[in-house]
Protein backbone atom coordinates (compact mmCIF):
# COMPACT_ATOMS: atom_id res chain seq x y z
CA UNK A 1 0.00 0.00 0.00
CA UNK A 2 1.59 3.64 -1.05
CA UNK A 3 2.94 5.42 1.67
CA UNK A 4 0.01 8.07 0.61
CA UNK A 5 -2.83 8.17 -1.01
CA UNK A 6 -2.44 8.54 -4.39
CA UNK A 7 -6.19 8.77 -5.31
CA UNK A 8 -5.67 6.02 -8.25
CA UNK A 9 -4.64 2.02 -8.46
CA UNK A 10 -2.25 2.12 -10.79
CA UNK A 11 1.26 0.69 -10.45
CA UNK A 12 4.93 1.99 -9.97
CA UNK A 13 5.28 5.15 -11.34
CA UNK A 14 2.17 5.73 -13.32
CA UNK A 15 0.20 5.82 -10.22
CA UNK A 16 2.69 9.02 -8.91
CA UNK A 17 2.54 10.47 -12.65
CA UNK A 18 -0.92 10.62 -12.59
CA UNK A 19 -1.39 11.90 -8.67
CA UNK A 20 1.07 15.21 -9.99
CA UNK A 21 0.45 15.71 -13.59
CA UNK A 22 2.19 18.61 -13.42
CA UNK A 23 5.86 17.79 -12.84
CA UNK A 24 5.12 14.11 -14.36
CA UNK A 25 5.12 16.31 -17.51
CA UNK A 26 8.99 17.23 -17.46
CA UNK A 27 9.83 14.06 -16.34
CA UNK A 28 8.40 12.14 -19.13
CA UNK A 29 9.40 14.78 -21.66
CA UNK A 30 13.11 14.05 -20.28
CA UNK A 31 12.87 10.06 -19.89
CA UNK A 32 11.09 10.07 -23.44
CA UNK A 33 14.42 12.39 -24.95
CA UNK A 34 16.78 9.90 -23.69
CA UNK A 35 15.40 6.28 -24.40
CA UNK A 36 13.27 6.97 -27.00
CA UNK A 37 14.81 9.94 -29.13
CA UNK A 38 17.50 10.07 -31.60
CA UNK A 39 21.17 8.53 -30.44
CA UNK A 40 23.71 5.99 -31.53
CA UNK A 41 22.74 3.96 -28.87
CA UNK A 42 19.40 2.13 -29.51
CA UNK A 43 16.75 1.81 -27.63
CA UNK A 44 17.03 -1.62 -26.71
CA UNK A 45 20.47 -0.72 -25.12
CA UNK A 46 19.25 2.32 -23.19
CA UNK A 47 16.39 0.27 -22.12
CA UNK A 48 18.96 -2.21 -20.58
CA UNK A 49 20.92 0.37 -18.71
CA UNK A 50 17.50 1.80 -17.51
CA UNK A 51 16.74 -2.19 -15.94
CA UNK A 52 20.04 -2.93 -15.28
CA UNK A 53 20.55 0.30 -12.74
CA UNK A 54 16.91 -0.15 -11.46
CA UNK A 55 17.85 -3.70 -10.25
CA UNK A 56 21.29 -2.31 -8.40
CA UNK A 57 18.41 -0.24 -6.84
CA UNK A 58 16.94 -3.39 -6.11
CA UNK A 59 13.45 -1.64 -7.36
CA UNK A 60 11.00 -4.34 -8.81
CA UNK A 61 8.47 -2.40 -10.74
CA UNK A 62 11.09 -0.55 -12.47
CA UNK A 63 13.11 -3.20 -13.42
CA UNK A 64 10.48 -5.33 -13.85
CA UNK A 65 9.25 -2.85 -16.94
CA UNK A 66 12.41 -1.58 -18.33
CA UNK A 67 14.25 -5.44 -18.81
CA UNK A 68 10.66 -5.75 -20.48
CA UNK A 69 10.84 -2.62 -22.66
CA UNK A 70 14.72 -4.20 -23.59
CA UNK A 71 13.51 -7.56 -24.48
CA UNK A 72 11.03 -6.10 -26.69
CA UNK A 73 13.45 -4.30 -28.73
CA UNK A 74 17.23 -5.84 -28.63
CA UNK A 75 17.33 -8.77 -31.22
CA UNK A 76 18.77 -11.14 -28.09
CA UNK A 77 15.51 -10.57 -25.82
CA UNK A 78 15.11 -11.47 -22.46
CA UNK A 79 17.70 -13.37 -22.49
CA UNK A 80 20.40 -11.07 -22.39
CA UNK A 81 18.49 -9.49 -20.09
CA UNK A 82 18.51 -11.77 -17.56
CA UNK A 83 21.95 -12.58 -18.30
CA UNK A 84 22.96 -8.94 -17.56
CA UNK A 85 21.28 -8.52 -14.49
CA UNK A 86 22.52 -12.00 -12.95
CA UNK A 87 25.98 -11.26 -13.93
CA UNK A 88 27.49 -7.84 -15.86
CA UNK A 89 30.62 -9.33 -16.59
CA UNK A 90 30.22 -12.89 -17.85
CA UNK A 91 27.11 -11.36 -20.21
CA UNK A 92 27.78 -11.89 -23.96
CA UNK A 93 28.01 -7.90 -24.29
CA UNK A 94 29.83 -5.68 -27.26
CA UNK A 95 32.78 -4.31 -25.30
CA UNK A 96 31.16 -1.02 -25.64
CA UNK A 97 27.85 -2.25 -23.74
CA UNK A 98 30.39 -4.40 -21.63
CA UNK A 99 31.88 -0.44 -20.54
CA UNK A 100 28.90 1.45 -20.75
CA UNK A 101 27.03 -0.42 -18.21
CA UNK A 102 30.16 -0.99 -16.32
CA UNK A 103 29.61 3.16 -16.06
CA UNK A 104 26.22 3.07 -15.14
CA UNK A 105 26.92 0.74 -12.28
CA UNK A 106 29.28 2.80 -10.98
CA UNK A 107 26.55 6.16 -11.24
CA UNK A 108 24.13 3.90 -9.43
CA UNK A 109 26.83 3.40 -6.67
CA UNK A 110 27.40 7.54 -6.87
CA UNK A 111 28.35 10.07 -9.04
CA UNK A 112 32.44 10.12 -7.82
CA UNK A 113 32.40 6.20 -8.53
CA UNK A 114 32.96 7.00 -12.33
CA UNK A 115 36.79 6.53 -11.94
CA UNK A 116 39.01 8.24 -15.24
CA UNK A 117 39.88 4.35 -16.29
CA UNK A 118 36.07 3.41 -16.19
CA UNK A 119 35.95 6.29 -19.29
CA UNK A 120 38.97 5.45 -20.94
CA UNK A 121 37.76 1.90 -20.98
CA UNK A 122 34.63 2.98 -22.69
CA UNK A 123 36.36 5.05 -25.37
CA UNK A 124 38.80 2.18 -26.08
CA UNK A 125 35.75 0.60 -26.78
CA UNK A 126 34.59 3.02 -29.06
CA UNK A 127 31.85 5.30 -27.18
CA UNK A 128 31.66 8.52 -28.31
CA UNK A 129 31.70 11.43 -25.70
CA UNK A 130 27.60 11.59 -26.06
CA UNK A 131 27.27 7.73 -25.48
CA UNK A 132 29.28 7.82 -21.69
CA UNK A 133 27.40 11.71 -20.89
CA UNK A 134 24.14 9.56 -21.75
CA UNK A 135 24.65 6.37 -20.15
CA UNK A 136 25.49 8.77 -17.04
CA UNK A 137 22.49 10.60 -17.65
CA UNK A 138 20.18 7.75 -18.22
CA UNK A 139 21.62 5.62 -15.03
CA UNK A 140 20.93 8.89 -12.52
CA UNK A 141 17.35 9.19 -14.23
CA UNK A 142 17.02 5.98 -12.86
CA UNK A 143 18.20 6.47 -9.90
CA UNK A 144 15.55 9.49 -9.83
CA UNK A 145 12.85 7.23 -10.79
CA UNK A 146 13.75 4.40 -8.47
CA UNK A 147 13.65 6.34 -5.37
CA UNK A 148 10.32 7.97 -6.38
CA UNK A 149 8.68 4.75 -7.16
CA UNK A 150 9.95 3.07 -3.86
CA UNK A 151 10.39 5.90 -1.28
CA UNK A 152 6.43 6.20 -1.79
CA UNK A 153 6.08 2.68 -1.80
CA UNK A 154 3.69 2.44 -5.05
CA UNK A 155 2.27 -1.08 -5.86
CA UNK A 156 3.28 -3.84 -8.03
CA UNK A 157 0.73 -4.77 -11.42
CA UNK A 158 -1.64 -7.72 -10.49
CA UNK A 159 -1.28 -9.13 -13.54
CA UNK A 160 2.76 -9.55 -14.88
CA UNK A 161 1.14 -9.89 -18.07
CA UNK A 162 1.09 -5.85 -17.59
CA UNK A 163 4.90 -5.19 -18.36
CA UNK A 164 4.57 -6.57 -21.72
CA UNK A 165 1.54 -4.64 -22.58
CA UNK A 166 3.24 -1.74 -21.54
CA UNK A 167 5.94 -2.47 -23.75
CA UNK A 168 4.15 -2.74 -26.50
CA UNK A 169 2.68 0.81 -25.98
CA UNK A 170 6.52 2.44 -24.83
CA UNK A 171 7.41 0.54 -28.51
CA UNK A 172 5.11 2.04 -30.67
CA UNK A 173 4.28 5.35 -29.07
CA UNK A 174 7.49 6.50 -26.28
CA UNK A 175 6.74 7.32 -22.71
CA UNK A 176 4.39 9.78 -23.60
CA UNK A 177 2.00 6.97 -23.58
CA UNK A 178 2.26 6.97 -19.90
CA UNK A 179 1.05 10.42 -19.24
CA UNK A 180 -1.70 10.10 -22.25
CA UNK A 181 -0.71 13.68 -23.53
CA UNK A 182 2.07 13.58 -25.96
CA UNK A 183 5.62 14.19 -24.70
CA UNK A 184 7.70 17.36 -25.99
CA UNK A 185 9.55 15.44 -28.10
CA UNK A 186 6.60 13.97 -30.31
CA UNK A 187 5.33 17.42 -30.70
CA UNK B 1 38.89 18.06 -15.13
CA UNK B 2 35.23 16.70 -16.73
CA UNK B 3 35.49 13.44 -18.10
CA UNK B 4 34.08 14.61 -21.65
CA UNK B 5 34.94 17.48 -23.19
CA UNK B 6 31.75 20.04 -22.48
CA UNK B 7 32.50 23.17 -24.75
CA UNK B 8 32.57 25.25 -21.57
CA UNK B 9 33.97 25.99 -18.16
CA UNK B 10 30.84 26.44 -16.31
CA UNK B 11 30.96 24.63 -13.05
CA UNK B 12 28.32 21.76 -11.91
CA UNK B 13 25.09 21.15 -13.73
CA UNK B 14 25.83 24.65 -15.62
CA UNK B 15 28.68 23.31 -17.91
CA UNK B 16 25.77 19.97 -18.48
CA UNK B 17 22.91 22.14 -19.02
CA UNK B 18 24.73 24.06 -22.20
CA UNK B 19 26.55 21.07 -23.35
CA UNK B 20 22.63 19.60 -23.66
CA UNK B 21 20.44 22.26 -23.81
CA UNK B 22 17.00 20.36 -24.93
CA UNK B 23 17.50 17.73 -21.96
CA UNK B 24 18.55 20.28 -19.49
CA UNK B 25 14.67 22.07 -20.33
CA UNK B 26 12.66 19.34 -18.89
CA UNK B 27 15.34 19.15 -15.62
CA UNK B 28 14.99 22.66 -14.96
CA UNK B 29 11.30 22.73 -15.58
CA UNK B 30 11.01 20.28 -12.75
CA UNK B 31 13.23 21.40 -10.71
CA UNK B 32 11.74 24.84 -11.16
CA UNK B 33 8.63 23.78 -10.43
CA UNK B 34 9.39 21.67 -7.16
CA UNK B 35 11.89 24.11 -5.76
CA UNK B 36 10.48 27.79 -6.67
CA UNK B 37 6.57 26.85 -7.42
CA UNK B 38 3.69 27.53 -4.71
CA UNK B 39 4.06 24.91 -2.09
CA UNK B 40 2.94 24.83 1.26
CA UNK B 41 6.58 24.36 2.20
CA UNK B 42 8.70 27.22 1.68
CA UNK B 43 11.55 27.38 -0.83
CA UNK B 44 14.07 27.73 1.99
CA UNK B 45 12.50 24.47 3.23
CA UNK B 46 13.12 22.87 -0.03
CA UNK B 47 16.28 23.76 -0.62
CA UNK B 48 17.45 22.81 2.92
CA UNK B 49 16.36 19.42 1.83
CA UNK B 50 18.36 19.83 -1.80
CA UNK B 51 21.35 20.93 0.48
CA UNK B 52 21.34 17.79 2.74
CA UNK B 53 20.85 14.91 0.38
CA UNK B 54 23.94 16.75 -2.03
CA UNK B 55 25.61 16.53 1.23
CA UNK B 56 24.98 13.03 1.94
CA UNK B 57 25.57 12.23 -1.37
CA UNK B 58 28.93 14.22 -0.73
CA UNK B 59 28.61 16.64 -3.88
CA UNK B 60 30.29 19.65 -3.47
CA UNK B 61 28.85 21.44 -6.01
CA UNK B 62 25.12 21.26 -5.03
CA UNK B 63 25.67 21.04 -1.40
CA UNK B 64 27.43 24.07 -1.41
CA UNK B 65 25.39 26.13 -3.88
CA UNK B 66 21.72 24.65 -2.69
CA UNK B 67 23.30 25.32 0.80
CA UNK B 68 23.56 29.18 0.21
CA UNK B 69 20.05 28.97 -1.85
CA UNK B 70 18.43 28.45 1.09
CA UNK B 71 20.76 30.35 3.55
CA UNK B 72 19.32 33.13 1.49
CA UNK B 73 15.51 32.19 1.78
CA UNK B 74 15.62 30.75 5.92
CA UNK B 75 15.30 33.54 8.26
CA UNK B 76 17.82 31.22 10.27
CA UNK B 77 20.16 31.94 7.08
CA UNK B 78 23.58 29.62 6.94
CA UNK B 79 23.93 28.99 10.35
CA UNK B 80 20.73 26.13 10.64
CA UNK B 81 21.64 24.71 7.22
CA UNK B 82 25.44 24.00 8.63
CA UNK B 83 23.26 22.54 11.61
CA UNK B 84 21.58 19.93 9.69
CA UNK B 85 24.49 19.31 7.83
CA UNK B 86 26.65 18.70 10.79
CA UNK B 87 23.78 16.71 12.54
CA UNK B 88 20.01 16.67 11.72
CA UNK B 89 18.96 15.28 14.83
CA UNK B 90 20.29 18.22 17.20
CA UNK B 91 19.99 21.11 14.83
CA UNK B 92 17.24 23.77 15.49
CA UNK B 93 14.22 22.12 13.05
CA UNK B 94 10.69 22.34 13.66
CA UNK B 95 8.90 18.88 14.22
CA UNK B 96 7.63 18.81 10.57
CA UNK B 97 11.23 19.70 9.22
CA UNK B 98 12.62 16.70 10.97
CA UNK B 99 10.63 14.46 10.06
CA UNK B 100 10.46 15.01 6.35
CA UNK B 101 14.66 15.46 6.33
CA UNK B 102 14.82 11.91 8.09
CA UNK B 103 12.42 10.71 5.08
CA UNK B 104 14.82 12.69 2.67
CA UNK B 105 17.78 10.88 4.03
CA UNK B 106 15.77 7.50 3.97
CA UNK B 107 15.23 8.10 0.27
CA UNK B 108 18.92 9.44 -0.35
CA UNK B 109 19.91 5.87 1.00
CA UNK B 110 17.47 3.88 -0.91
CA UNK B 111 13.64 4.18 -1.84
CA UNK B 112 13.16 1.21 0.21
CA UNK B 113 14.37 2.32 3.51
CA UNK B 114 11.16 5.13 3.82
CA UNK B 115 9.43 3.36 6.55
CA UNK B 116 5.83 3.35 7.51
CA UNK B 117 7.09 4.74 10.90
CA UNK B 118 9.00 7.41 9.07
CA UNK B 119 5.92 8.54 7.30
CA UNK B 120 3.69 8.07 10.90
CA UNK B 121 6.36 10.73 12.05
CA UNK B 122 6.01 13.15 9.37
CA UNK B 123 2.08 13.15 9.61
CA UNK B 124 2.36 13.44 13.38
CA UNK B 125 4.36 16.35 12.79
CA UNK B 126 1.52 17.59 10.55
CA UNK B 127 3.02 17.15 7.18
CA UNK B 128 0.22 16.59 4.62
CA UNK B 129 0.50 13.91 2.37
CA UNK B 130 1.46 16.60 -0.52
CA UNK B 131 4.25 17.83 1.54
CA UNK B 132 5.68 13.85 1.97
CA UNK B 133 5.50 13.32 -1.73
CA UNK B 134 7.47 16.19 -2.30
CA UNK B 135 10.05 15.50 0.15
CA UNK B 136 10.26 12.47 -1.74
CA UNK B 137 10.34 13.41 -5.21
CA UNK B 138 13.23 16.55 -4.30
CA UNK B 139 15.24 13.81 -2.32
CA UNK B 140 14.76 11.28 -5.41
CA UNK B 141 15.66 14.65 -7.67
CA UNK B 142 18.57 15.37 -5.62
CA UNK B 143 19.94 12.10 -6.44
CA UNK B 144 20.17 12.52 -9.93
CA UNK B 145 21.80 15.74 -10.42
CA UNK B 146 24.38 14.92 -7.33
CA UNK B 147 25.40 11.35 -10.27
CA UNK B 148 24.97 13.25 -13.17
CA UNK B 149 27.43 16.55 -11.88
CA UNK B 150 30.03 13.83 -10.22
CA UNK B 151 29.58 11.00 -12.53
CA UNK B 152 30.84 13.31 -15.72
CA UNK B 153 33.57 15.20 -12.71
CA UNK B 154 32.12 18.62 -13.43
CA UNK B 155 34.13 21.44 -12.45
CA UNK B 156 33.78 23.52 -9.30
CA UNK B 157 33.89 27.34 -9.25
CA UNK B 158 37.38 29.01 -9.42
CA UNK B 159 35.55 31.58 -6.96
CA UNK B 160 32.85 30.29 -3.26
CA UNK B 161 31.80 33.57 -3.86
CA UNK B 162 29.92 32.20 -7.22
CA UNK B 163 27.47 30.52 -5.29
CA UNK B 164 26.04 33.39 -3.19
CA UNK B 165 26.10 35.22 -6.53
CA UNK B 166 23.93 32.33 -8.39
CA UNK B 167 21.85 32.59 -4.80
CA UNK B 168 20.60 36.03 -5.78
CA UNK B 169 19.71 35.00 -9.55
CA UNK B 170 17.43 31.86 -8.24
CA UNK B 171 15.88 33.71 -5.65
CA UNK B 172 14.80 36.41 -7.96
CA UNK B 173 14.21 34.48 -10.91
CA UNK B 174 13.66 30.99 -10.23
CA UNK B 175 16.11 28.37 -12.21
CA UNK B 176 15.09 29.93 -15.60
CA UNK B 177 17.96 31.44 -14.73
CA UNK B 178 20.56 28.57 -15.47
CA UNK B 179 19.70 28.43 -19.05
CA UNK B 180 18.76 31.72 -20.22
CA UNK B 181 15.44 30.42 -20.53
CA UNK B 182 12.14 31.04 -18.73
CA UNK B 183 11.13 27.65 -17.45
CA UNK B 184 7.37 25.92 -18.16
CA UNK B 185 6.18 27.79 -14.79
CA UNK B 186 7.24 30.90 -15.49
CA UNK B 187 5.98 31.27 -19.02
Amino acid sequence: MPHISLGNDAPGIVSLFAYQPETAKPMIDLVDRMLCGPNSLSRGERELIGAYVSSLNDCSFCTDAHAAFAAAQLPEGMALVDQVRADLETAPLSPKMHALLRIAGAVQRGGKNVRDEDVAAARAADATDVEIHDTVLIAAMFCLANRYVDGLATVLPDDPATYAQMAEMIVSVGYSAVSGQPAAQSA
